[in-house]
């Protein structure tokens, strides 16, 4: 086979077969094809699509270039949840724990984050101890013993999409569906779950700006996860402002406790629930106990505590803060009519709470945590925000980023609801 | 400037501005820029287009990469003609010293051939002696003495081009007419031209199989041309099948030696006498001596000879012949309907005449003389073209690639007029 071959195909508008991806992405990761040709493969890809067909074979060539984890032998059936990302999404933290509570268990390869939207890796390292990384042998322990586990993906999972993903990520070609699909179903296949339910965010603060697109993503993802045996599902999900009140990753963690312990914002608390029962039906458990009584009654609580322990956490310590925090008041009397997610988030970006490149840490204590959300009525003068960074310097920076992220009008503006759409 | 912020504007069919194209080619020979990023803007130009604006400044950029000769200073006006490649395409050894004879002055830079259609310089340098590097000054010094030069171009002459077609040819991305335009026209006006004549072929044999992308190109390459001061004008001609009878760089050079003695096949000294108006008229010496009586009556011959003569070449000495011949005989009787450009290329190309790999030498005598030509009534038995090769076991190869190239029938089949479009 010839790369020239496969990209004119694709190029041409033509389906690739089975054999030729499975051979482009395999001589892709060998080194054999090269950068410049992956990359006009890629584009090509980009802007003719892939069938179904070919996105399925594309994210199983991806998912064989590595290792695939097995847990079918554990007692408990596994399901997992992935969010395309988000400002203020936190749910995995009180989600995870309360699913494996409810029976499930949970093994989560997770993220760092870069850019504007967090990683819940980052977050649950602001908890003084906790580590990241585990072997399969400690993952499958720890599932086996507590029922949950968020760690780091190692790098014998799925290479190809680590090479493949660099690689778009400078050539103008990360905002194509199928390859945005293919790259996050290989690294969620290879983590071994049975089951699987996809938090597809919408809105300013989230990858895909509109539902339309966001659907386009669901579906696709579904139907790889389909394909590959195992039971997906995707909400559609709003991101247009951030979720709960804390940005930033101590501070949601700190949120997250306050989820776990049967409080916590009302947005926050409905998303794991939904997010909860769907994963819980994936993995046909449904009918058994709810996620929501799992919050309710601590067994949640106790599940997080020993999952943060089993990974040198100590769940009794005191959180990190910040240094210096600025309260950002309200210009004018009205209603919160608009508070933009991406304005947030870029703003708690550049408070110290995310990172320009992947070398760089995060800040645990920056952040932003809200004082209302879009809908509650405001008096001027009232505090709008509080934010909080290490270096004073950057105060500026973070309200540049929030100017025109903040509407205060004479009443409620339309919104997208949370639970936008379900794709199955 | 970010080569990323360039990739997407294209991609998502935005037009480039002069600064975002300067910025690119610039960065790319130098470096700064990857391949695997420029690869993915050539896909997105290649599927997106590129507007006569944006292929302008493109040309111009890749123009700028290195020296531009000016031959302004000359008694004489310049110009020249590029054939985008064909089948037995000598046009240029009749045509420059035709040209010349009639009072203009022709600077042609030419290559080497790749693939099935053949070089110029490949075909002259089988002229015993003929050298094809000239410095700029012995070029200047010919044009001055002789009128006309065909030699290699040098590596100071749109580095850009060599560097993108070079990334060009193994990412899929060859295909691109915006891009097919800049690479030729970048090229052409670095050689200095004050006028220049494009012979767009279409056909099998040719790059553009169909009249309505040659006809793109044509207009594409003139319109560059035109905004870069250079009187430019295309023909659209068939290159269905070979052009003339000889095949094969030592048996081109004879035959175009008859042209120059006033004889040689019809379509050669037809299409040479058309092009030679072209670039008479373009150079603003219409209404003087016609390229038909230079060749008529001597005076292109003799500056044939002197243009041989001044790079080195013994016009009087004998043409290398090709050891070992095979003479391919009529199956039946009736008229030739179909004798194909493309097979008949390959098959010259199998027998030594052509290169595979731009390293490669080539076998001077190897090529194919034909006996008939589509319309030509023919006996069952007679002699339809014969095989010349140094090496025998290169004929099996070579009928093979001439088979269903031939088809005997009961009448003329349709074809192509040889002159098919004029586009200024």
């Amino acid at each position: 086979m010839d790369a020239i071959e496969v990209i004119v195909a694709k190029r041409d508008g033509g389906e690739l077969s089975r054999e030729q991806i499975d051979w482009v992405i395999d001589a892709y990761t060998r080194g054999e094809v090269a950068d410049e040709q992956m990359a006009a493969l890629n584009m090509a890809v980009l802007l003719r699509g892939m069938t179904r067909r070919e996105v399925v074979a594309w994210t199983d060539a991806m998912l064989r270039s590595g290792t695939r984890m097995d847990f079918s032998e554990l007692p408990r059936p596994t399901t997992d949840k992935h969010s395309t990302g988000g400002v203020g999404d936190k749910i995995t933290l009180p989600l995870s724990p309360a699913v494996a509570a409810c029976g499930a268990a949970v093994p989560q390869l997770s993220g760092r984050g870069l850019g504007h939207t967090g990683g819940t890796l980052d977050k649950l390292e602001s908890i003084p101890g906790w580590r990241a990384g585990l072997s399969p042998e400690r993952m499958r322990a720890q599932l086996l013993d507590v029922g949950a586990v968020v760690c780091a993906a190692g790098d014998d999972l799925a290479p190809a999409d680590r090479k493949l993903y660099a690689l778009r990520d400078v050539t103008g070609t990360v905002e194509s569906i199928p390859l945005i699909a293919a790259s996050i179903m290989s690294k969620k296949l290879a983590e071994g779950t049975g089951a699987l339910v996809l938090d597809v965010k919408v809105g300013s603060g989230a990858f895909m700006k509109d539902t339309e697109r966001a659907r386009e993503l669901a579906g696709t993802m579904v139907g790889i996860g389909t394909d590959h045996g195992v039971r997906t599902v995707a909400l559609l999900t709003a991101m247009d402002t951030p979720l709960g009140l804390a940005v930033g990753n101590a501070l949601e963690v700190a949120e997250s406790v306050e989820v776990l312990a049967g409080g916590g914002p009302a947005d926050v608390v409905e998303l794991t629930v939904a997010l909860g029962r769907e994963m819980l039906r994936a993995a046909g458990l449904d009918g058994g106990k709810d996620p929501a009584d799992a919050l309710r009654d601590g067994s949640a609580m106790d599940v997080w505590r020993r999952m943060v322990a089993a990974q040198g956490g100590d769940p009794d310590a005191p959180l990190p803060t910040a240094a210096e925090s600025h309260v950002v008041a309200a210009e004018r009397s009205g209603v919160l009519a608009r508070l933009d997610a991406y304005a947030v988030g870029l703003a708690a970006w550049r408070l110290g709470a995310g990172r320009a490149r992947k070398e760089d840490a995060v800040a645990p204590g920056a952040g932003i945590v809200l004082h209302a959300k879009p809908g509650d009525p405001i008096e001027a003068g009232a505090p709008l925000m509080t934010l909080h960074t290490d270096e004073p310097a950057r105060f500026e920076r973070a309200l540049a980023a929030l100017a025109g992220g903040v509407e205060i009008g004479a009443a409620p503006a339309d919104r997208l609801p949370l639970l936008i759409d379900r794709v199955e």
